[in-house]
């Protein structure tokens, strides 16, 4: 087994633990806590041991003193402790066969040489023992199919989407938001300051996790350049990468080196790397959700001739307007389909051409949106729609997300919906969750199926490459 | 009296009519009885007479068979009929002394010459009577202060915002999520194909408006270059002038067509003639909702020198990325302010340097993100406060949001928020309807409020030009 493989083979085990250790575990309501409450609310099916020299219990759990104390076998420890403590707990659970650890406490590499020489030495006593660290200064593992998670309230729906983040907490906020967006995870860690595991070895293992469809990376800085390449680039030919990267600029490099100690590059080089290695970069928070969210509803081989179908013209206008600088086609109509638009379509006001314009009415009569969507979506010329809309009420909003699922459904054509602001969270959960991304205005959905677009191509024409040598060039 | 002003005064008296008409107001719940509704819904004042021949009766309100049944004034009559008979109508609200007509139906000059000859002949017929006209293919007016709207459920708070639009909807949405965002309007109108009052007509209006504090265009063709230019560059200089352009692209220009019928331009020609008019440009639904509130919100003279506060360390890592990317600076704070923020923010996994990371705790305990908000606020090198955060539950988000608004009005600096997915709408609406911007990504928050210190710098070096020669250069 060669190194990428063992490494892949430890980083699973470490997200199947069947005994967690909280070492550290605080008495009152201090963020350790939190870690402990997080596996409670995802009822953690394994054992757990809360670790506390001066406790005896804790929610209905035995605390342990140490973790020489805890009988059983302890596969995951979460490290708590102050950073001058944690070089004993890491050589306790070294002694336990613990096999990895994640080191939560930070003031280590990110504080200076001190700090730095501290951590080398807790890499090594922890690798000389076989286990790996997570961390220090990160939050470590969610991962809801195996009841892990770092935080209370996140979702314990599983779903293909993994991440790899320099940040707990954006880690932390896309598994509180999943179930609104329909962005269910498979496995997410937060990596902290990398002293041992590092975010090139969790890319390797998601590019092999049959259950992760997409792998989204938050990225503050690349500390091992040549591998990090490799990692993605090999990832990417077989699933979308997106990657949203920190410190290109000189005030974010110097805000990510204080609070993971990362190194950042410039947004040249970085633009260049990620063209090449087939990476979907994204600049945002936004655009990151949204990518995630498209990348993991949206089907393969999706195609670039769009139809563009809203109520309020003004809206029909802008998205024609973003799908173009996007980078994306207006579909051109069949004659056939102008001629059912017109007889669906009010005849004032509205425009039976690509942007369909259905009209005001349409609000009220949803069935002009649903119908109009139906004939369109039928027309071999179109590769996806794009349907902007909402109802006048609660009834006719209803209506409208009922019908166009209905013909998503029928038709099999991707659809990507707009809201317009009023929608209610409720409808943009069920069509996220129906598997059709919605999106907040017309210029991210183009932006972001354009992403989706330009991978599938990418990933295209590197595969026919390796079809045709037998390697990538 | 000259040309423009006489149209400003003709355009006021529309915006301030004592008895409206509502012609050819139909019988079901179709599109033209939401004009109906909508003055009902904002309680319009003054006098509705619905007319349609078929009918007696409607909502309580006696219908008129015609405009010259009406015994009483018609300051603005709605006509609702198809092109075929507006020519009558118009003729007929000549001869009653109407002041304007809004014109809501297309068949006009967008769709080709026939359409043309008629809505040149109608002009004709109305300037000749001293009658104004909006439209054809328009909404109209909106002017909560005077009880007029062109559809139900836009909001009856009046605000300082003006909006002239070539889409009817846009100006709908925009009033529908009015108490959402903060952002009221004095007064809108949807001009459509501005076959006679148009878009610099109202953008002149709205200049000398002293109930307008900022002014908003939806645009999708300019019809008179040299008046437009006039008109923006003008307004500019007494308020902000937010412009959402479309026809930049070859689709957007052919969808813009078929719309209202309006030519579109370059993006270079318009990006030129932004940037010397003063206009604030924006591309895309929310960076033009954005700006019409922060501009709407945010006092003069606002500076570049921001501190960030934030919770989730990725977050503020990225806010600092942004905020360099925006043209922003990050504020050199005081040795004092960072020995104060120590005392407050906890030791591990947080920094009191600029992004100031209060970690995770703070979600428990607000007091550390009001408490280090108030210490940063106060410092003098810090021109505007960007807070990022986000309580652990309603209780500390009830408090999040008091304890911020507090210290805004104790410390009267410039505060922008920035949310996390999971806030609710409704803190969202109390920080806004207090006087503080709320926006969805930190990403968003400072692009928009570069351009508010833009475009004040820019009328700071305009105005002062004036002073010093007496003119404009």
């Amino acid at each position: 087994m060669d190194d990428i493989s063992e490494t892949i083979h430890q980083i699973d085990a470490l997200f199947h633990p069947e005994s967690v250790a909280v070492v550290g575990v605080p008495r009152g309501l201090k963020t350790g806590r939190l870690f402990l409450m997080a596996l409670q609310d995802q009822d953690f099916p394994g054992k757990i041991y809360p670790i506390n020299p001066h406790m005896k219990e804790i929610d209905g759990l035995t605390v342990y003193p140490d973790i020489a104390s805890i009988t059983g076998q302890v596969d995951v420890a979460i490290v708590l402790v102050p950073s001058r403590h944690t070089l004993s707990v890491v050589e306790a659970c070294v002694k336990k066969g613990v096999k990895g650890a994640v080191l939560f406490t930070s003031g280590y590499g990110e504080i200076g040489l001190e700090g730095l020489k501290l951590q080398q030495e807790i890499v090594r006593v922890a690798r000389s023992g076989g286990m790996r660290l997570i961390g220090p200064n990160g939050m470590g593992l969610y991962a809801p199919a195996s009841g892990l998670s770092f935080f209370p309230q996140l979702s314990r729906q599983a779903g293909n989407v993994a991440l790899v983040s320099h940040s707990g907490s954006l880690a932390n906020i896309l598994g509180r938001m999943a179930s609104g967006k329909g962005l269910y995870f498979s496995k997410a860690v937060s990596i902290g300051n990398e002293c041992d595991l590092s975010c090139p070895d969790f890319i390797n293992y998601f590019a092999q996790d049959t259950t992760v469809g997409v792998i989204g990376a938050y990225i503050e800085g690349v500390k091992e350049g040549p591998a990090f390449l490799a990692a993605i680039r090999n990832a990417s030919l077989s699933k979308p990468v997106i990657i949203w990267k920190m410190g290109l600029t000189r005030e974010g490099a110097r805000a990510a080196a204080s609070h993971t100690g990362a190194l950042a590059g410039s947004a040249e080089i970085w633009d260049a790397v990620a063209r090449q290695a087939g990476i979907s970069s994204v600049h945002g928070f936004e655009a990151f959700i949204d990518a995630l969210m498209a990348f993991s509803l949206l089907p393969d081989n999706v195609g670039r001739r769009m139809a563009i179908i809203s109520g309020p013209g003004g809206l029909a206008v802008s998205a024609a307007e973003a799908c173009s600088t996007a980078g994306l086609v207006m579909a051109e109509l069949a004659a056939e389909t102008r001629t059912e638009l017109a007889g669906l379509v009010p005849p004032t006001g509205t425009s039976t051409a690509n942007p369909i314009d259905v009209g005001l009415t349409a609000s009220l009569d949803v069935k002009i949106y649903v119908e109009s969507a139906r004939r369109t979506a039928m027309d071999p010329g179109v590769d996806a729609m794009v349907v902007i809309g909402i109802g006048l009420d609660q009834e006719t909003n209803e209506q409208y997300t009922r019908g166009i699922l209905e013909v998503q459904k029928t038709t099999h054509k991707p659809f990507i919906m707009v809201g317009i602001p009023g929608f209610g969270e409720d409808i943009i959960s069920r069509f996220c969750n129906a598997g059709v991304p919605f999106f907040d205005s017309a210029e991210r959905a183009m932006q972001t199926y354009a992403l989706v677009c330009r991978y599938q191509d990418w990933r295209r024409r590197v595969t026919t490459a390796v079809d045709h040598s037998g390697g990538v060039q």
